[in-house]
């Protein structure tokens, strides 16, 4: 399932070269860092007030749109979702989830 | 690469009965919905400082941190990676990602 | 000096009444509660980016902007500026600065 | 009653030379700026949190938390809260309401 995220970064290193006024990424490229960080903050918010509502659908929706901002703060930066999820895997795949849960501070 | 999300939402699904004490997971169920929202919105601050101090490696850490701690927040509201990836999968597998953007809003 | 907070309060009570077309502050509160939450979260998101680019001028325009729509909410929630004062002053009026933190947590 | 900022500003600026161990603002200030986002970012969320479970005092509680936490930014960057208060009082002061909303932005 989870080549979404794979997908989603080749589509968002595509949109690289895209014109502004055509795609909502592009836009949000040109804008530059603080906008994209301005949507991480604003998305985090809402995801807050989702969990907060106890509505399921309206959580899933926020958590994707988190999601989605962040993959985009990652390409700008030049970096893959990959490098993410290895860190993930690292944490949680050597000693299990207590050790995860240690260098999560 | 991404059965990483998957594999992290079973290790979370398990810590629903482990004893609090022996796991950070467990600790943040025990506290409840207000302790993992508060872990998301500082997660969501440190990504936000983290791409600020333009250092990829602390960036990759802190969006790791706050992919985490909304995989604990789906977990403790009985939901599954699955289900963000599904929704962004329909936002832009349909008709690309202008169409994407749109519902993103 | 801090009679703006007195001054600023009185100005939003009486922009309940108002036509949400003609003032800023009616069109929050008639977007409602999360409208009103969702800009908290954004202005405390540009004040840390303001901080982290070390430009004093924008950093008090950012706080300028969070501690309006921190006192829009009071307002919306029926709250008044001075209780935040009151609470303020409790804190660290009775027994100094140590006190107060210790009740920051 | 709004002297308590000023007040509460003067003892942050005693707080600069005062040992780490002997006073919670004093830990802040030396961690550094980071640590002191960290807090404002987290004040943000709980007043978010406290706002959607409509606790008067709680909300009260939250935002005091809040207001605290960004003058020990402002201290921490040299800056006073007469300095955003100002900024409040030109942008309302001088034309009204929609005219500082049109700043505010």
């Amino acid at each position: 399932m989870n080549d979404v995220l794979n997908r989603l970064a080749t589509v968002l290193e595509s949109r690289k070269g895209a014109d502004p006024e055509s795609s909502y990424v592009a836009k949000l490229y040109a804008k530059g860092l603080d906008a994209i960080l301005k949507k991480v903050g604003e998305e985090a918010t809402e995801t807050v007030m989702a969990a907060k509502d106890g509505m399921p659908n309206k959580l899933i929706h926020e958590v994707a749109d988190l999601w989605f901002h962040t993959l985009v703060l990652l390409a700008h930066q030049g970096l893959e979702p990959r490098q993410v999820l290895d860190e993930l895997d690292r944490r949680f795949g050597l000693s299990g989830l207590e050790e995860k849960a240690n260098r999560v501070g």
